[in-house]
């Protein structure tokens, strides 16, 4: 999905490093893992492009690997608010054009923040909301907030659904949301019209307000 | 969004589960927080329903907190497997309904599995993921990937677009996506027409293939 | 008293694990010991047919050992509980057809179960019952529950008994248990006759119900 | 199957120390269970007659709680061997009748021998041995070793011989070993004649030589 | 020595916090002392006007300790630097005027400013510079560094210059440098006349260049 | 500054020794770094003339490494209370000629004297006091106790004198106290008389009693 | 055996410190014992006059104990040579007359005088050499050693010399070494005479050289 | 003072244990010394005949250093009550003639008695004693203890007693204790009589009841 091949240079390879760097990997640009434990650099070797295992709150260290020349840097080490604090403000005054830290409290964020992080991301916080969204909501696979109000939800068509048309469940007059996209095993319908037919097993895309959604979900599954 | 109000316990309040148990309450459910780590309960005290500090591998213990009249379990633990591990096959065995269990490694996740939990979730690994996408396509807010190939995003219109129409960008003729929305600081336009125009600031969400979204984001985006 | 020659895995080579291998290698088979700590597999390395020093919670690293092959995999890890599980899974899952694994507790039972081990021994556990036993009944060299109800025991012969003839006992008729062998220095009786006479230091072999011996061993010894 | 009622005092409550004390209790006698880890003693406070922490290794404490007035007493201290044997000279030297104390090692235990133990057990051992006969042998369920030429095998009756008569097998003159009992699902039939007949879930009980028994097992079952 | 009396909290009151506190108690000033470790408060509960045990980097202490209120804050924290980073960031966000941090090293010192702080101190580097200037110039006693290369040194008259004038010495003409003020024990002579006359344990106060003086000493002083 | 090129072994690597040894280095000595820690010593092996990882509590050590032929010895470490008395009475008895060390408190302090070390310092006490003045007094940027009662300061010219001469100021006949010099931009004035003009930026150095010097800070300045 | 009833204060009621206190209350002295650990301080307290659980290291605590006021001070402070060497220079510092302390090694024995200890004892390096010259000399009870040259022996009369003479050993004529006295069940026997005779069981006492002493026991006892 | 040349092997290189090996060294014998602490037998390593770092609870190990062969075996170990009861049973079972155990505990002695050694030495204990009995008498040098009533002192003659002669004290008539020997620096005089007289810095040896002595020194001395 990117426009133009970047590098990467991912300090810290535990779950959430790990993941990141695997997945640039597989959008095909290049990454430079570093973490302090040997064993987890070893476990990182024959996916990155290249790992090695050092210690980033060393300036010497850091300029020796060349991180300098690196597009974006991500501190997502785990732990260690201090060798994530020294690191990120390392990585900024070597010149990485963008940097982006993992906080592991909202205190360290705005330390963060202060020292002219570009980003911080709260992997566990987001997950611990997306993850209450979908618990509260047994057939919302995904969604995005588009703002405070307004919601585009991924929802599982059930059973009692199967064989109704959108006509019969008229969301948009019943409800003011809409299906913009059903996702069927043959193939998706994008903009879907009143006579298309939901089958159990579909995955259904819809927009609207929060309060919307959940009028559907209430009325209309189960 | 959800149907039903149903009670959650929720087992280790670190980063993730406490972020889960918070967006629960504000959801409107009743949370039941446990963990070991006194600090970790006091913390959360003033925002769950209830918490206590307990030692969740102990089968008298989570019995005599009643934890099998609560509809849903999570057991959030952040870094023991043998905790995690055992915590969930009581859940079960009480009779816990469904019990969502957090895995540390996809071996972990394998056994939780084979002792019946409901779902597996890897917060770290999703949103390594996640950010990963983030980070290589500059203006994609949020995306949920429908199926191996289609993908929703939540694209930032950037500057260069500003005061383009949709007939202008014509994303369908020529990428083979379509934007399902447009969301203005005035409000949302559901399956937007060619005449609409879009703004710096604005977001649009579009569905396509990821080659098409791909191509569409360099071609057009920049 | 094997009727075909299998190999055998062990994960762990503590107190059980170590008295485990070096009784099948003397019963002709052979043993592959493996356990983390290299000085409990030096010392076991003269007495089974290969020990290596390994992590057995490594998908990787089971395979290399080629442990697909072996017929019987016995999970023998001392305290660690997260490994015992770990460790197990990966051996059902690499394909080992038959895997015992020993408990910590009960509820460490439970999951081994559930993860589809074949058996789960619990050592200490046993060895204090059959102790509680041999204490309760000091003539009690061993036992063998047949069931709920009836169990063979093996008694010593006190010296009250020297020069009695089975007749003169006469268990069967008194207390409805039998005495099915005798052994003595000389040679082994099998179901003795009334005239057979029992000498001390002989050891008598009796089935009966529980509480028939211990009748007869309350009334006749001492 | 004890012949008076004892009274025992059981030092260290770990899994084989409290199996003991409640196979004890079980059979009627009062424990006193002692350990130094107030957990240990709290989980069998509602099993034993008795549970007290303390340090064993201290005379007065010893004293204090009265152990001189035991029968019996069992040195079960899991892991620290200089425990075990100041324990073990205390309780001697305090006028304890009879001390059993669990060996961590061969050397441990001469060293038991001479401070004048009355007998020393190898749990882990000992099921090291047992559950090596019952893997290589998968229809032995028990065996007694008479000598170390004869043992009581209990065996599985397996699907193959089901409906065949003791004459039918001949036990005695192929192979030189004797049914001496069947365990059946309706009784047990002590001393079975030739025209007793086997069904698959019966249990017989056989004595012999190893040999006998495993060429018994090798040539008739399977 | 100060103008208006103003209110100062410290945090870490190990030896360079508490010696900093004591000394602002003697010049007039009110101190609040913080710190961790409850024996290290004791310690200074007579010294200082108030003293309290609390963990520094959670605001809500902070908050309900009403640092806001203080008019300088100083963050004394000895070896963890972590929380003498959170520490500052929570004094500044809650509003105290001025920040001053000790910094463990040089990287530790960047991040102190970046997140605003007024001024950073390097107790034990100052010190170092200090004591190293008076080991290699066993007559100076004290010394400031009004430029690069313009300082004013104290210096112990040395036994040979016992009854020696200033116009015996005449510094000015022979190295460039003025002696402003010489300290007798009956009083200091400030702008001492060319008759003054140096007599052993008089201290002179002299102003040059680095390298004047350093003549000065080297010609006249021994 | 110094008079004859001495030689210097430092023990003890930490802030304040390294920073010692590196001005020593500076003004042109030979200084020998001795630590326990090897990543202290490698940090300092590109500054010292010499460095090297040894424990300097042994006789051996300390002989071999020729310490009695430096001139001085200065026992820098850090919070080893023991190692600091050690290594000083071996350096006295090993001949070193000047001896000194770093107390950790008043008491250590003590020991080092009976012991009999030629100068003891105290950096974080001295630090703080020297802090604590600079904080009530702004415009302090240095000072020198001359005794009890007589202090020379320097003092950065506020905004509010600027372009004000020593003549309406007046420090002498007003408060007592003198201006000796002015450090301008373009040179230090000497004995500046009543015409020389005071800037912004300028810095006074001003000699006077305590007392005297306050009333000129709080009257004149702000 | 003393003239004068002292009081004692022992800091360090280890192995030493105890069996010292104890036979100080033997011989009619009071005694204060002070120990960081309670339990130490516990298990004496029916021993000594007073025992108290305290830091000696710190003064005011010394001060309040009122240690000033005691004749003697022993410093048997076991393990930590910090402790031992900043209380001995307390007690010295409040005015303790004679103080003693016990050395763990000659380095520590050196600082101890240099701060003014009036004796130093190393009990495990004296017993060393008196259990070695036990070892080879197996009659040699005891002996005290009058100079470099002069030894006082306590020997056992082996069987060989039962019933043998003072006149048939001559021991001065033969090696030049006299018999002092014989210790034997029926009284001591000083200046012992030529008729006496030695019995096996008697112990003689014997003083002369090193060499005498030797030949001694090389040519009459066995 | 041997009459054979033996070999030594001392197991524990501590303070007890160095020193003892040491000691036999000098009296001219040959010594192995054992340690685990490769520290401790470097240190030894010049001093002893051999000296190797190893596990002496390990039979295997032990035996390969042909333990067997040495006459007296001493068993130094310093706080290791486990190590020091398994070595001993294991130097008693490889055939070594004497061992020789050092105890940390009453009870640690009463299981070394048990196990078959020696000779038991409780080098802190019998130091205690030791040390009380000179600190109570001041003049008291050295003693032996014949038996409960007798002993043999060692004392320095004060300044009181200079140029008084034995008759003056008169010590057998008023006392009923003996003057054996006075050792003065010219030589010793053994049996002295009447018209000897004593010097300051004479050491007299004295014979007598712990009653006689203590009115001796009582009312003679001081």
């Amino acid at each position: 999905m990117g426009i133009k091949k970047n590098q990467f240079v991912i300090v810290g390879l535990g779950r959430f490093g790990s993941s990141l760097g695997r997945e640039l990997i597989q959008l095909g640009y290049e990454v430079l893992g570093i973490d302090k434990d040997e064993e987890a650099v070893q476990e990182m070797s024959n996916v990155l492009t290249y790992s090695v295992s050092a210690d980033c709150t060393d300036e010497e260290t850091l300029r020796s690997l060349g991180v300098r020349n690196f597009d974006c840097g991500v501190v997502a080490i785990g732990d260690d608010i201090q060798a994530s604090i020294l690191t990120t403000i390392l990585l900024k005054d070597l010149g990485v054009k963008k940097v982006v830290a993992k906080a592991m409290s909202e205190l360290h964020g705005r330390v963060l923040e202060k020292i002219g992080v570009d980003r911080v991301v709260y992997p566990e916080r987001d997950m611990g909301i997306r993850v209450a969204h979908q618990l509260v909501s047994p057939n919302l696979l995904d969604y995005i907030e588009l703002s405070k109000e307004y919601t585009i939800a991924e929802l599982a068509v059930p059973q009692c659904l199967n064989g109704k048309s959108l006509h019969d469940l008229n969301p948009r007059a019943r409800f003011g949301c809409s299906i913009v996209a059903i996702n069927k095993p043959g193939g998706i319908i994008i903009a879907p019209t009143a006579t298309d037919v939901l089958t159990e097993r579909d995955v259904m895309v819809i927009i609207g307000t929060n309060d919307q959604i959940e009028q559907f979900e209430a009325t209309v599954i189960r």
